[in-house]
């Protein structure tokens, strides 16, 4: 941990979203088990969610390869996914607003325990904004019913392209108004740390073990030379001074 | 006003920001005539902020007549602005931290009385969110400074536009994922107001008649068709049933 990492050139802290702020899994996993009792519809969720997560990585390479397609949105790219998989899956009686709404329940995740006071700490000192591969109405609707205290929104879909594409950690500092090495990113992916690192940001590490549940294999800990590592958002605040 | 006024078809409301917000004329000479006293620069601070402000139009023109050169975001037009206004207003003694105090004034401008309290209680409504020709940084660190409670911060830069161009009121539509039908612009400029009806969006007026104090000469009152005609932002928030 370097010297700087509390030193008041850094101005402003953006997050990774999922995973690091909010546990997709279990939220997503919880929402459709009692949804599709409600509905009278049984399935694999868990199966579901871990197989919808998989796609993500895939879904969004395509977007990279294909720029004459233009840039698609998360919210579309999990639709498209969520498509293929329902067949896959074999859950049928599914109608267009059923798809609509499990597609929207990337909107309604929820926040590890320590995300809201944690934040809360952070924004009295620095400008607090999310960094995720989240559009911005995924982002905004995730705040607004999670709570989460953000100064701003910032998405990558403001660079039309995605985490981990230099455009989006360099456009987040420019909008900011600031140096790369006055942003941290806060992640609980070493590979988004990274990124934002050889571009010159500040970086700080949390762990989020759980994250993928059973399905863990990487990130159990800080794999690089990050500024700060902390334990959680409130630790992370502490370490920083606020 | 039209029955769909307070219908549950609007989810979230965007702001006009400069002078519907906040004050920026009385902020700024406010300001500055401290500033100059403790840096014992005297200048007809009053007429340097009008002559400021009247320099904003005519750079967001030159920004559209010249695509070629790129988008500039608001606080270099006011950099540009405010060095030739200096030597017009023979204000000397000024070095590069000085101009950029000044441009940073913009930063530092203060909300009106109703304010922070009518946008509390819209935000228990409604996503609320800055839709200004200031650039995010700007509106980020006003919004800081002066405890305005944003949902998101959008602004003209994310759309390399400045209002009333078309592309900043449907672009901020898209990325709320919202319809323009679904989206409500608050201003206190009839024509802000005018371009955004034109475009599908649902418009409030709230007047600020003393916000070009006493060179004032429009926007008094309502001169269009606007879904809301409110007296202040708690009156809004009254009149939108939140």
């Amino acid at each position: 941990m370097s010297a700087s990492s509390d030193s008041p050139v850094v101005k402003a802290l953006v997050f990774d979203v999922f995973g690091t702020v909010v546990d997709w899994r279990s939220s997503l996993i919880a929402d459709f088990t009692q949804w599709g009792a409600g509905r009278g519809i049984e399935a694999d969720w868990a199966g579901l969610v871990d197989a919808w997560r998989a796609a993500y990585m895939p879904s969004m390479d395509e977007v990279r390869k294909h720029p004459e397609r233009g840039y698609l949105a998360l919210d579309t790219l999990h639709r498209q996914s969520l498509e293929r998989l329902v067949t896959q899956f074999a859950i049928t009686g599914l109608n267009d607003d059923d798809l609509a709404y499990m597609t929207l329940g990337w909107h309604r995740l929820k926040p590890w325990a320590d995300s809201v006071s944690g934040l809360t700490r952070l924004k009295t000192k620095f400008v607090i904004g999310t960094l995720s591969n989240g559009n911005v109405a995924l982002l905004t609707n995730m705040a607004k019913q999670a709570g989460l205290p953000w100064d701003l929104v910032l998405s990558a879909e403001l660079f039309a392209h995605y985490k981990p594409d230099r455009e989006v950690y360099l456009g987040a500092a420019r909008l900011l108004g600031l140096a790369p090495e006055q942003v941290m990113m806060v992640a609980a992916h070493n590979n988004d740390l990274k990124a934002a690192q050889d571009l010159g940001l500040k970086t700080a590490f949390v762990p989020r073990p759980t994250e993928y549940g059973p399905l863990q294999k990487k990130d159990f800990k800080a794999d690089g030379n990050w500024d700060v590592v902390a334990t959680d958002f409130n630790d992370l605040a502490a370490r920083l001074g606020s």
